[in-house]
């Protein structure tokens, strides 16, 4: 890897800012981005210089791979700012990591710590009044690698553009979340690329999805494809079932995106004496634990929500609505989480980097 | 789906076409492209008028779902000239409903008939110089859908891009092809996208393909991802099973994609008075059948190299070399097979299609 230096970095910067235009009480998540992006291409085997310059649309070839072979991987990831007006990040090293395990499994190239993390907290640095403070604002971050070499044959892009663009956020709420369990289609095979954030992944359940919607749900927990017995993890969520006072969740494997959330929030259940369990949870398990009232929660764990409660799930025919908790899990860890998040209350993890 | 008819096409052409600097004898799969490309938007619940234009660069958004989500679905189809100099396509209503299966397992729109097939039509007769005559020279064909609307959130796009774009082939001859048998990875789960004509699909074989070549073996011969005992496909081809006079080739399924190829080849094969049983061979009979001598031939097919003879196929730690035939099946069909796109011989089945 080459090992480049931040003042490699082109700056250009827009003549004028379209913040005022923003209505940062009333955004929908990533609809709007900010003034600038930062770019960097790949060719002839090596990471040109990052550019930092106004997000505007990318002029693309109809025949790049990306289009036809689907190389593209991201990862999602939210600054935040506390009440000293700091900015600060959550674990990038984390998101840094798994993008470049993505870009191994889909062929691509790795990207350089300075084009990522120093490119992107220079961006930051840019972008700073984007970020707002309070009541779960936060700035989404979308860095992803596209193949961008012409030509339609079955085989790796040599060319690559890796970006990094910025979407304002405020608190995530999704309504009442009912999930229905899946009995036929699948997310992710073994020998697969479910575990790297690849651009397939995801399209791949928006059918299924609709299926669901239409049920009257919103998302779907994946099963293990080969027998859909085994618990698996939500389309953009890792999953957490509480029984009794023990929480479970699936342990990562070729199947399951391994998340940032989902491995804090493990660590911090245990620094507040919640009994944790990286186990694969059952179908039949849960619907005995729902049946006999052991089931007391279920909970998404991901970037954008960071703790996502369920409402009840449907498995086949049956609905199984679950109890509403005085004293949830959910809830708690959620507040903890942001409180680190948000520097509100101290970061005893070394987890928050200040940009 | 709307009636548009075909005097809706708006035509632009180019000034000097760029057909005189071609080498045709000297093409590599997939590079050159064309004058002129179709372009025909999906914006607010309906398809717009097409285009036929200079093939030139997309502009698009880098929030574009297709950079993250990956709604991204292909076909591939080729022009023959005979020799009248008149063209003819392949079976142009299979590729057509395959396309919009694979749309509908994206969660993308159906693209009209008058858009895909008339619109192909009137593309080729502009580009019909291009379509070079003799010695498996062809004209490829790339129809392609994209998802346009901007937006990192996980959700279908509103919007949508289909387009075809061109590109001249020569005879594909891509040398001695040895096999390797999966035992790890995969390539489609049950209930996934595998039978979907689906970007996301290549990409996430190009690593372990990437691992076979290291290996010596050009190509993958995929098994279910469950239990990696059924031989299922090639990356881009299916594939044929010869043991004594019998050629076996996988029943199409969820994981497999329904081959143009293959379903004609089984046609042609009973015509020839040539035994085929559409059935799932297992890898231990495979091995089995390769040590006592009665495999004896095994081939890919798909539209690219239409026939492709297999070397030999690796499994785990062996190695084994098919024998040389004098009277190959494969090279039987593919000749017939050839004869037929190319009107050297009488098309029986209905199959070609004059432009
Ligand atoms: C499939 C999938 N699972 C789980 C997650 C949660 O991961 P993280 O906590 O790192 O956001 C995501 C991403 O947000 C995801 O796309
Ligand atoms: C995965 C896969 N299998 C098989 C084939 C062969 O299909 P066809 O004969 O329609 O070209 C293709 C496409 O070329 C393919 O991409």
């Amino acid at each position: 890897m080459e090992n480049k230096t931040l003042s490699d970095i082109k700056i250009n910067l827009v003549e004028h800012s379209k913040i005022n235009d923003i209505d940062f009480e009333n955004l929908s998540f990533g609809n709007v981005f900010t003034d600038h992006m930062l770019v960097c291409d790949y060719t002839n085997g090596e990471w040109n210089t990052p550019e930092i310059k106004a997000y505007a649309p990318f002029t693309i070839e109809p025949s790049a791979r990306v289009f036809h072979y689907g190389q593209a991987i991201f990862e999602g990831m939210k600054a935040y700012k506390d009440e000293q007006d700091d900015v600060w990040l959550f674990r990038p090293d984390q998101n840094y990591e798994r993008f470049n395990k993505s870009a191994v499994r889909l062929a691509m190239p790795e990207v350089p710590q300075d084009v990522f993390i120093d490119g992107l907290k220079k961006l930051l640095q840019i972008e700073k009044d984007w970020v707002k403070r309070g009541n779960g604002k936060s700035l989404y971050i979308r860095p992803f690698m596209i193949a961008t070499s012409s030509g339609v044959i079955a085989s790796p892009s040599l060319n690559y553009r890796f970006c990094i663009i910025l979407s304002p956020a405020k608190s995530y709420y999704s309504g009442e979340v009912k999930v229905v369990i899946a009995d036929h289609y699948s997310r992710a095979a073994n020998g697969g690329i479910g575990a790297a954030k690849a651009a397939g992944n995801y399209s791949a359940q928006f059918y299924p999805t609709k299926l669901a919607n239409e049920k009257g749900f919103q998302q779907i927990i994946w099963t293990d494809d080969a027998t859909h017995t085994k618990l698996e993890e939500a389309g953009t969520m890792n999953v957490f079932f509480r029984i009794n006072d023990t929480l479970y969740t699936a342990p990562t494997s070729e199947r399951i995106l391994d998340g940032v959330t989902r491995k804090s929030l493990i660590e911090l259940a245990k620094r507040e004496n919640i009994n944790v369990e990286v186990k694969s949870v059952l179908v039949e398990e849960l619907i005995a634990a729902a049946k006999d009232g052991s089931l007391k929660e279920i909970f998404g764990a991901g970037t954008a929500a960071v703790v996502n409660p369920i409402a009840g799930f449907g498995y086949k025919d049956e609905y199984f609505e679950l109890p509403k908790l005085e004293k949830s899990f959910a809830l708690h860890l959620k507040e903890k989480l942001t409180n680190i998040q948000t520097k509100v209350e101290p970061d005893t993890f070394g987890w928050t980097v200040k940009i």
